[in-house]
């Protein structure tokens, strides 16, 4: 039995967490800490929670935050966890964050990135870089030896699982990539705002952050490792009125292949990652198919006649675009199955 | 290890008792019975079931359907049910219904019902109504002993659950109820229908069957047994565009009990109740907190100016109100603990 | 050509009137004041109206608020209104007041309504309620004598209409009242709040404020009017995930009569009120009837086995709930007639 | 005054241009012709109407059918103007017909089409087709001397407005189009089915037919005739949880313009279209800025880093993409301005 900390509780990210770890075998949740919901019980900031974590939530100078848990999640926003990951994995624990801060390898990417979104190009804690991994495991496989793991960005695992098999084999021109994202608005989190004010957002949609969005840094990134050449893509971020679940459509230039030798390429390339379903274009697919659950769902097409690759890829952005996707990686990181607490179809309709 | 055989598995209900029992660690499936889907995968016609449930779908005529399963679900209309659950029974299996066909203990009633609802009042198999039980645990207590459950409606189980203590111990005029309930699209099944067509029911609310819901019946004959008189109530069914949910309004005159006094006696007769949760009009509730979930959260108030009493029972249909509490039904009649696979919080949002 | 001043532009009610006021042909928009979106552009604050309405939005102290404007509307919270109507009156302008200022005829009333609320209970312009008038034509003719209107709330629109015909009759039991209200969001402003953010709305409906809400006391003075007796009545705000749009069951115990009785004196009553569509429980009805209208559609039944009146009355909260009742206030005010702009069915779907 | 006839008035297309045409001063209403609701009133069928528009809707044989009205309205599948259309121009009627029987100007054209789609390719009244018009007035004007109108299709609006400036001017590759667009449930019409069953719906995305959408035919013959090359792209159509709206993502390579002159391209283009907006990518847009009117809003933008176009179209699939558009045609052939009716902000939230 593991114990484990959440900070940033009062999240959906921290929820996310929470409600799955309240089902894992091996973990119990020894502490929750947030800023904007300290002194209250986690089930009263969470109705559905009630009788089965009533834990009161603590602010992150509690000393009880001090203690040693054997694992992290920071459910927070870039520029919390690179200040006291390095305490944590001194004190022992392991750590998973779901920011930006540890999702680059070196401090120039990761200036880089904060460049491009606007935030102190310095990171923190430098020194932590080498050893993060990005913790997507399909494509870096994460183990016992890592002790901090970066979540990537609830688009980015939705892109990079969408076109790295593509990428990987080599079958598309890397400057030719476009993805057109469409997430529910559970991804910009918890916080009220005008644009997610229901009057607003229903029966509405729009694109945003046209400029640049900060998922592309990574994308772009991963992307790259596979690729023979840097890999550069326009992406367009837009909002639906959904609650959880992305959809991106993925397009990219073939160079001849007909739509069923790419889907072969890509049920290859996937075959051992069990929360990726590759399927072709006469499958019906949609994003309820895997709300709630871990999986990513590919469907994958060319259109021959514009010799242009298409994949249309699903997940749920609270699941395998963040929380699930970081309990994947627990349980990775201390050698339980990857799979429990995840490997679970979802409640539908 | 029980073997389940699930009848209407093409429907929400059944659908939903499959996606329980997958997680059920006393219980495998055998066999699921459709009309519509026969020939297919389930996990084609659900597609979110992909890797966990790919059994093929029968026709009810199939041979393997005559084998002996432990525990048959009919996830079907009125009538059918009341037609082979006879055989079933001969067989060896245990049968819970999710119909009308085995909620009224006697042909009498069941004729009351029927022709309440239009419907041949005469009972197929009135032999075995002596020995059915209305499934509603809380008021009927289930065991190994209990062979065939009539599993409750939706509505009648946020009605009950919402009443039976007001009316067990008293403290309102049995004539004065009234119910005004809502309910999600889910409750009206898979069938599309022009009601329920996305652009007719988005932003969209109504009131239907005003002349008279199937589930009054239930409900007064419930109630009437715990009370020393006749129950008798004015039902509203009403739709809002939500997918899952009943949220009951429930009101009738008191006696001059004061709210707190009330909240007290449902917290009482609730003690025992693992899925009830009763709360006071001051604690912050909505059909979310049970959304996912076999809870039925009660919010209990009295008007004190106007001596009313005001409860707003919420459950999920398709879980308290169907599938949820079927399972519980069946922990029960096989001696599992009630809350095996369904002691769970859901998820949010 | 009459000038109109809105007051609270930034709002939805603002908004609404705006929609409404550029497409009557009497009409010009003079000055738009906001506390909150000065110095924007209408248009850039909704962008729909671009081309249509880019006046800047000033700010109350403004020099041009204090021109003369034929009428000023008031789409702004309690206690508003009351500082400035007189001035605006002195000017010369008529004031129609969205808010809870002018909904009562004297100081004692008004006092009785704030300290239900928890507002200070002293009136600020006393010397004014005598010539207030409450607005809903239904019931208080309004024409060209009349210079300051309150412009009654939504909910109690609602319940008014659908109830002062069982009253005046006097065929109900005035202490017997229950009205049972269903809001869309759009009801709470534009303004947004945790209870209203997208992913804690959608699928989502709650009952709120149990302990008492304000537009109790206008509907219980309304129908004491009408009746013999002090009327007084349980009433439960909910609200559902649509934005616009209200359906209150309202509820009552009859005398004895039968269904087509009271349809009949419900016809009757509202035989004049071009606005008010009477219907029987057989015809079907939803919102989206009224969606976009200033209509209010009543249907009127009778429960005979429980001697019991039910009638649904459903509007648009935004249309016949506030700016679409404020402009038919303002046709009647100049002497137009009283459907300019508003005798329009909507859009469907 | 003219008369107008609108055949398939049952649909959303046809109760679309009933709305508009009550509100227009020069046209009354003088037959409704439907398959599905015959004997019904249209206030019956759609009881927002009622009191504006209770015409007893008839059969498509029955003699009233057979009068001489000024302009007759397809608002029907493809297959049904074509059979009948040439009567009605013969009787001296003007035709607007929304289905692809108009939009291809020749017999071999059409062919190409039906193909696509799986029809035949025979078209029924070949000899009218020299003298039809694509009825988009932005690219085609349209005055009193057409007497045959192919309304386009929704899809095929969004993506013509958005790219015939920058196809017309040259500046981008024309085999590198992209089209990724989403429609809300209303496009696939009135007709219940299973994908659009709200329990299906709500919080669901998802990309559908694939294999070819029928509308590329029509986009690609547009942007053909404004260039000097044979237009090609892909075509992706995915359906979100609203009801009325398309937004379209379109993207192409450029030849190294920049931003700021690719939307001075489109400004000059678009500055004689009174229902097109053109704005840069720092204004925000959404489609609750066209719901319910006649326009359609351009984001022009160039992802400069990677040398491509990308311009987001939004429009009202019911309005500038089917029945507002077919008014505006209607407006031009009879010599009205183009505007009437139609230059309307809408209504919001």
């Amino acid at each position: 039995m593991i114990k484990a900390k959440i900070v940033g509780a009062g999240g959906y990210g921290g929820v996310g967490i929470t409600e799955l770890l309240l089902k894992h075998p091996e973990v119990e949740i020894g502490c929750l800490v947030s800023l904007s919901d300290t002194g209250r019980k986690m089930s009263d900031v969470f109705p559905h929670l009630r009788g089965f974590c009533d834990e009161v939530i603590v602010s992150p100078d509690d000393p009880k935050t001090r203690e040693l848990y054997d694992v992290v999640f920071y459910s927070t926003p870039d520029g919390v966890g690179m200040k006291s990951a390095a305490a944590e994995l001194e004190r022992g624990a392991k750590v998973i964050d779901y920011s930006g801060d540890f999702r680059f390898g070196t401090a120039d990417r990761y200036a880089e990135y904060a460049n491009f979104i606007g935030l102190d190009p310095v990171h923190k804690s430098p020194e932590l870089l080498p050893n993060t991994e990005y913790g997507l495991p399909e494509l870096h496989p994460i183990d016992e030896s890592h002790r901090l793991v970066g979540n990537p960005g609830c688009f980015a695992v939705s892109c990079i699982l969408g076109l790295a098999p593509a990428v990987a084999a080599g079958i598309i021109d890397p400057k030719s990539i476009i993805a057109d994202c469409k997430t529910g608005v559970s991804g910009a989190g918890k916080k009220p705002n005008a644009a997610f004010h229901y009057p607003n957002r229903y029966d509405n949609m729009n694109a945003y952050r046209l400029a640049g969005h900060q998922h592309t840094v990574e994308v772009e990134q991963e992307l790259s490792l596979l690729s023979q050449e840097q890999v550069q893509m326009t992406f367009t971020a837009q909002v639906v009125p959904v609650c959880r679940g992305i959809m991106s459509s993925l397009y990219a230039s073939l160079h001849g292949q007909k739509a069923n030798e790419v889907v072969e390429i890509y049920r290859e390339y996937h075959k051992n990652n069990r929360f990726v379903r590759v399927q072709d274009a006469g499958t019906p697919a949609s994003i309820a198919d895997v709300r709630g659950t871990n999986y990513c769902n590919l469907t994958v097409d060319a259109d021959e006649r514009n010799n242009r690759l298409r994949v249309i890829s699903h997940i749920d952005n609270l699941m395998k675009g963040q929380a699930g996707n970081a309990l994947q990686n627990m349980n990775l990181m201390f050698g339980f199955d990857s799979g429990t607490t995840l490997a679970n179809p979802g409640q539908y309709p």
